[in-house]
């Protein structure tokens, strides 16, 4: 950036930022999307109802792909199991949270991380009598899967809404973001997506298949603007917000995670390394660093069970502060 | 390549492939898939058996992911459903065959295409008296999908394995193809997989995650040999061999068919143009060119079914001509 030129960084990433969205093709099932999330938040923050002051989390979970041609042969993809979204949305649910789960088709879904691969196709069985059943060792975890999970879409507190590009990506967390923001510093942001860094602008990328057979293949891939910013200078400017730092290189990890904090103005930032991260992951706040760990003796202790919990009190003790 | 040079065109592309596979990280699992492979060979070509003779074809199915990053956090991904081959592993099975569906975790399964995108969440209910039953819409669907798809990896004629990266997809199919060498004329291929054109050797690649924040990012790939070639001269020469060709610019797709088939003395190539694939497709052979439509007015015609039996009398008529 040329500090002498006529705009400040602010201008350029505003332009930046309108140049991506100018760009990518439009979202598809726009209306139904803003249909689901207007009733979701009137649900959840009717003033005079019983769920008035109900805390609302977006959690976001999965990778992002960039495609590298419009008619979509190729593309880029961030690997994410969706583990951690999933996981912590059965924790934010349990704490008394309403989740908007916004996560890439077919990674991890809420209380289904006891299932196999493809439970489809592992979890049942056929009968003589013709008729389907659970295998029996799969028995108490069908049972959960199914029950919780449909019980938290079905009374209102769990949104899902699916996503597979960095464009859909982007611009359903715009619309969440402008939606969550009357509910003020009750919203809060768990950004556990893995969001592509680089992309190809959609009006330079290739109509047709890049042909092989021609030697090596040279692209250059542009840098996706960072949203973080507006989402909290603009969009949601009193939510609560987490982002996370994934690296697999943990002499950087703290750094960077401190660096990001500060940049896009986040409340928290949950430092992780790609090997450790089931295991244990960094809290990092403007004054504290909180290492967190599952503990290893207890079945069944996930660490996220000790994120949202550390989360819920500084999300509180947050809201405290602004409604005094 | 030079053409004074001290190597021939074969000798460069053994060296690649040499060089691919050298480089290529060590298959995980590779004793139980070599176990599985020979004990389903045994089944189905026991000379003295009921079943000899049988026919068996690999289908290949989905996309391959190429990292770009050795603790893999990003990919470059191919497009694909998986559904060409999966539908046509049941058509496969229904005409005789035994199949080894070589397949991308999380594509289409056989017998699943009437299934909705995440049939464990959507096709099941709670009950009041706390047990697990189909919905009422989807009963008929996942009655069949899991009973035939059952059916056929319990009597031995579906032997089921996963990939992801081209790593491991090409390592398999190394494995598979000089497993069937036995079966001669037998065996066959039908290799539906969308399959990376270009690569990052694993030995250049970066260890960590590659770092945004310092401009766009410049990529080179590299070609990844093609191994059609040594499938047909090496490792199963006797099979019949089906390759697919998939463009999205319909102007150029014969011809490049055409072209592949000449260059890789494949038996037929399948041409498909990606927005009417499911439509219609054209078999090309060295003498032919036969255009493949579904019927629209029957009600579940697929295209895979048409293909199919085409595939079926020439297969027949291919083991005949070698048999006398």
């Amino acid at each position: 950036m040329d500090e002498n030129g006529p705009q400040t960084p602010e201008e350029t990433l505003d332009a930046e930022i309108k140049s991506f969205f100018d760009s990518a093709p439009p979202l598809r099932n726009i209306e139904n999307i803003s249909e689901s999330l207007k009733n979701f938040i009137e649900i959840n923050s009717s003033p005079a109802g019983s769920r008035s002051a109900r805390k609302v989390v977006c959690v976001t979970s999965g990778g992002t792909t960039v495609p590298l041609e419009q008619r979509c042969v190729r593309y880029i993809d961030n690997f994410s199991s969706g583990h951690r979204g999933a996981a912590s949305t059965e924790y934010f649910l349990k704490a008394g949270y309403s989740v908007i789960f916004l996560y890439r088709t077919k990674t991890c879904q809420p209380y289904c991380s006891l299932l196999p691969d493809d439970p489809f196709l592992e979890c049942f069985e056929f009968t003589c009598d013709s008729g389907i059943q659970v295998r029996q060792s799969y028995s108490e975890a069908v049972k959960s899967a199914i029950s919780e999970h449909h019980a938290a879409v079905a009374d209102g507190t769990l949104l899902k809404l699916p996503f597979t590009t960095i464009f859909e990506y982007l611009q359903m967390l715009h619309l969440i973001g402008t939606s969550l923001r009357s509910l003020g510093p009750h919203a809060l942001f768990y950004l556990a997506a893995a969001v592509s860094d680089f992309y190809v602008p959609w009006e330079s990328m290739a109509e047709h298949k890049i042909q092989s057979g021609s030697g090596p293949l040279d692209m250059r891939l542009a840098q996706v603007p960072k949203m973080l910013s507006v989402l909290r200078s603009e969009w949601a400017p009193t939510a609560y917000c987490i982002s996370f730092k994934l690296e697999t290189d943990v002499k950087i990890l703290l750094e960077k995670a401190d660096a990001a904090l500060r940049k896009y103005k986040m409340h928290m930032v949950i430092a992780n390394e790609l090997s450790t991260r089931k295991e244990e992951v960094t809290l990092v706040t403007e004054n504290e660093k909180i290492h967190v760990r599952r503990d290893p003796k207890l079945v069944g202790d996930e660490v996220e069970n000790h994120i949202v919990k550390h989360i819920v009190e500084k999300h509180s003790t947050y809201i405290n502060v602004f409604d005094h």
